[in-house]
């Protein structure tokens, strides 16, 4: 047991390697594996499942805020995490993370998400993988509830595996953890999307702004829990097939 | 009866309001209702559900190739059909379609998919919505098939509507349309994803490329039923909570 490697976690996000949500989570990944840090090289916010095709791809050498070397690539969170698979590790990690998003990633965030994203394609390629998002947006969030909940879930995961083809999603508001709790996605959206305003020259553009509306409410929603000021852990799938509907509807001639 | 208004159908794309599967739907969908195309001015295909936040957006009139009047946003699909419903539109549409894609948006590629998250935003935001692509990637390709199968699915959706938070994914291969099948998403992935290379500088860099791997086959599933030389229809969900997982661990405490 005394040679046996520690496990390999790999980290990455959707804010660049020199947030300090990424920051918060290699610290306290580090304390169950040795960690490896590979990270969009800017600021890649609501990239969704986005993948780079038409250009290519650069891995640089780059030290975090602390210090920590880590690798920055020109691309989204989802790049990161398919090159990292196919080129830059070793050896194979036991565990994916990704975040400490600065802002939630509840309820219908979770399509926008590049943090999530991030998690969703180590889970495609086959690994155990988790998001981590804190619901304040600030910079200088309080983020050791983040930190906290990450812990019990990266404790949780490499414990128990997760069953093929599922991420988890956690959130947690800024500041100490209180509860942390299993949860399902809030059907919401957005509404009255966007600023629209005038340039100097009379032609028009939009900003896009919008309120969140929460469609449904449940103390098991992770858009409602998270309102509470308690953690939430969803289970997400990359299977979007509607089953329901379609043994419903497999037989209606079309 | 006579005074009744047309459905007003939304076109979107992911190829641009110039490319030709664009302008096969616009040809197709106008048998059923007058037509509104509202999509990104240029090329945004990978760029899954990415939406636009920190540049402003503009709408710009043009004409398609054909000559019809169409909006080009410089901004990703769902951004088309987010500022379309808010800002665009006279009327509320009846139903949204996106596409023809010029290449398959089956299995895995959904995930990725500019043009199935054009129809799953229109889903969010509440219209019944329809992506359609082709599984050849020519722009020459013959899309007869494809056209003949969204106007079974238009007329299907016109005539039954669709439930709330559901989204219809359709694939046909180039030509004549055969049979056109209910499916699910085959689970599937890319293997060896990037050509590693060195610039003249000795730098590496990667270009993204990869094999598309089958999972998982089967006569329901998306990928199989393509390759068989048959048109599919993946009903899709953008609720992606993992319900079976969620129910078995919902009291596990963590």
């Amino acid at each position: 047991m005394a040679n046996r490697k520690k496990p390999l976690i790999l980290i990455c996000n959707d804010d660049g390697f020199y947030s300090p949500g990424i920051q918060a989570l290699t610290e306290i990944a580090a304390k169950f594996g040795d960690i490896k840090v590979i990270a969009p090289d800017r600021q890649q916010s609501a990239v969704g499942h986005s993948i780079t095709i038409s250009t290519p791809l650069r891995a640089n050498k780059v030290k975090m805020q602390s210090g920590i070397d880590a690798i920055a690539i020109n691309g989204t969170p989802a790049d990161c995490i398919k090159l990292a698979h196919d080129k830059l590790l070793d050896r194979k990690p036991d565990l994916v993370l990704s975040g400490i998003n600065h802002g939630s990633n509840a309820g219908i965030n979770i399509i926008y998400s590049g943090t999530v994203s991030a998690a969703t394609e180590a889970t495609i390629l086959g690994y155990p993988a988790i998001a981590v998002s804190c619901a304040e947006f600030g910079e200088d969030a309080d983020l050791s509830g983040c930190q906290e909940a990450a812990a019990r879930m990266i404790e949780y995961v490499l414990k128990n595996g997760l069953p093929k083809g599922i991420t988890l999603n956690v959130n947690a508001p800024a500041g100490p953890l209180k509860d942390l709790i299993w949860t399902k996605q809030a059907d919401s959206r957005y509404v009255e999307e966007y600023d629209g305003r005038v340039d100097p020259f009379n032609r028009p553009y939009y900003w896009m702004t919008g309120k969140f509306e929460l469609l449904e409410n449940g103390n098991d929603l992770d858009v409602s829990v998270l309102d509470q000021g308690k953690a939430t852990v969803t289970p997400i799938q990359y299977d979007l097939t509607a089953h329901a509907f379609f043994d419903m509807v497999k037989t209606v001639k079309i």
